[in-house]
């Protein structure tokens, strides 16, 4: 695996996370990078922790994809295991062999039952490990349980990220201080490995399974299924978001609660800042694009358009050459398949209209120009046809990407 | 504009084809290339030559293309314009200005109804054209009209293409030769002009207009529609298919005519080789690219998991790279949304299964790398649900796509 360097969107540093109670964890080894770096994550969560989450549409998801989609249903957590350097996926019965191993020696070391017990895995795919390969690690992890280190924690389940990535928030609900701590990894791919995109969340807020899970679904879609690198989706994408309960607060049983709604929130912004950040971690990504549109015939339709637009390689490799051009995003529009008003139909670089009702219009190049060299570009197409609104994001099309999953032989 | 090398998958010459009687054509210039080089495909058609046609399904298609699509129900041409250098896309009531004098002055030199002219246009987009830019060259241009000499008509309508493209067939009909020729162009497109595919294909048989549409939307889905380049659709995709009816072979009128089925194969043969033809010239393209899907749960839904393959940027870097990255083509089998059988998906790079029963299978790593290095890398999957197929065609992605496209200032 390459060594590649660090993207230049990439944060400073490392952010400032505040402590999420009841939950111990450590960062260790299976050895599946040779013994040169960790490869595993283990958490323990308290009786009573609740768990809700969503995962990758793809019709070859992995082993434990399909594990954790069975099991949160149930809505309860006891503990989380996941390794880097395999993904599981499309590895038939030796893949249900090793999450079972895997399973069964967590819920000993535990004392917890089989649904409690979430399993997530990235890494190349297709190729079956042993059975006992991540079993016969845990008695060892599990012995290192402690206090989150949380920029530890992030890079023991990295892959080809060229920085590990967090986020966090604190609320004050009614007197009790409640955190809530994200780590993700992606959504880097590189050869013959497949990397994907994980996110687990943590908080110390006790919520009852049926509203986490309502806080979930009510934000995934503007957040991590607003963002594409590559139109390539992973086998193995799991977003998992975990209720400790440790911070005492009183639970929350209801979507009515006003505490449920401040939760919400932080959520949402906690999705919201992972999934940037991994956009900006693209593989060879120099720009980060938000693509907003409106006036489309309702949301989803406005979404698609938008996802046409972010998904052209003809408009991320302008873009990578700093063009604002707008001619691509009008093909880009007209090849989403979807109602639009081509006479109405206006674009806008940065805070210049560069077409409107339908035709070029003269703009100010040197504002346009200063827009498109910089690191945040912004994309608004207006497609005249009613109040459908939607934002996703992506980033350029560089020399980069073909480098990192073509290059092989340099 | 830059001069690009010629692709490495071109075809060493242009190929020998035959007449096509009862048409005369002339290459000549406009002045949209500054003069240096030709610009206006002009072609007349005798009394009672019929037409047919396919468009692009964008919803910001060209005027021209909307012209086209509403004159060809009428299935009669006497002319086709095209020009190169301006698409006419996203022009407005300019760009309806603009044909309508074309039009005009084409129905006055030829003295022939309006609905018996074609247009055809490719070049940069939403850049208006003063309305007699076209017309006032149609004198000239009529007055050299002549026997087609194919290739040079072939370079008056490229653009960003590094070779001509151009097919041809010759059948006996019960002992009358017929010929039939075709011309094409795309599918590059180079910062800041869209190009486009544009596909003329003229034959002297005499087929009804009903019969020669029937031909085309029967051989179109599985030739010109199943081929990609990059997933970005052109607003100004056109085939047109003209019957002169110079042969003096009896008109085809009926799809029960013996002779239908052998004009319709051959005019199949033709799309196929252009269609082929195409894909060599995308931009940066090193490979030819086959992708058949078998398996399917029909062939609607063989086609969709095919261009999912198709359209991967991983699969497409993989093939760069020479890498037979099957699980890259499971990654994008899963993307695809339609029904798969994972336990019994099968994945062969060449002649060899890489991947069997949901899984990795031992193969000869000798015989798929020679495959990999060769020109021409075929791809079969089969998704083990029911008996749906189809193949489409790609080129690999490559540093030169991103230079052509992103490298605006190299």
């Amino acid at each position: 695996m390459k060594n590649l360097p660090v993207s230049p969107l990439a944060p400073a540093t490392f952010p400032t996370l505040p402590s999420v109670s009841g939950m111990r964890a450590s960062a260790s080894r299976i050895g599946l990078y040779g013994g040169t770096r960790n490869d595993l994550l283990t958490v323990v969560f308290p009786e009573g922790a609740s768990v809700a989450g969503a995962f990758t549409r793809s019709a070859t998801r992995s082993a434990d994809v399909e594990w954790c989609a069975t099991q949160v249903k149930q809505g309860h957590a006891r503990a989380l295991v996941v390794n880097a350097g395999n993904s599981n996926a499309f590895t038939g019965p030796a893949g249900l062999a090793k999450n079972a191993a895997t399973v069964a020696e967590t819920c000993r070391l535990v004392g917890c039952a089989a649904h409690e017990v979430f399993l997530a895995a990235t890494g190349v795919i297709g190729a079956p490990l042993p059975p006992q390969t991540v079993a016969d690690a845990l008695p060892n992890a599990f012995a290192t349980l402690d206090v989150p280190n949380w920029e530890s924690l992030a890079r023991a389940f990295s892959t080809t990220d060229t920085f590990p990535k967090g986020s966090g928030a604190t609320l004050d609900l009614d007197g009790t201080t409640v955190n809530l701590v994200g780590l993700a990894k992606g959504s880097g791919m590189i050869a013959p490995n497949m990397a994907t995109m994980l996110v687990f969340v943590f908080t110390d807020a006790a919520i009852a399974p049926e509203v986490l899970q309502a806080m979930v679904s009510a934000h995934v879609e503007t957040t991590f299924n607003a963002i594409t690198v590559d139109s390539d989706t992973s086998t193995s994408d799991t977003l998992l978001v975990f209720a400790t309960g440790g911070s005492g607060a009183a639970a929350i049983t209801s979507h009515s609660d006003p505490r449920a709604a401040r939760v919400s929130e932080a959520l949402r912004g906690v999705f919201h800042d992972l999934a940037m950040q991994v956009v900006r971690d693209g593989e060879g990504a120099q720009k980060l694009i938000q693509v907003e549109v409106q006036g489309g015939a309702d949301d989803r339709s406005a979404r698609t358009i938008g996802f046409a637009i972010a998904n052209s390689p003809l408009v991320k490799t302008a873009i990578a050459g700093e063009d604002a051009n707008w001619g691509r995003v009008v093909m880009a529009v007209g090849k989403a398949g979807e109602p639009i008003a081509l006479d109405r139909l206006a674009v806008r670089f940065g805070g210049q209209w560069t077409a409107k009702d339908g035709g070029a219009v003269p703009y100010d190049a040197e504002l346009v120009d200063a827009h498109m060299k910089g690191q945040a570009i912004n994309i608004l197409v207006d497609v005249g046809v009613g109040q459908g609104q939607a934002i996703v994001w992506t980033c350029d099309l560089t020399h980069g990407y073909i480098s990192i999953n073509g290059d092989y032989r340099s």
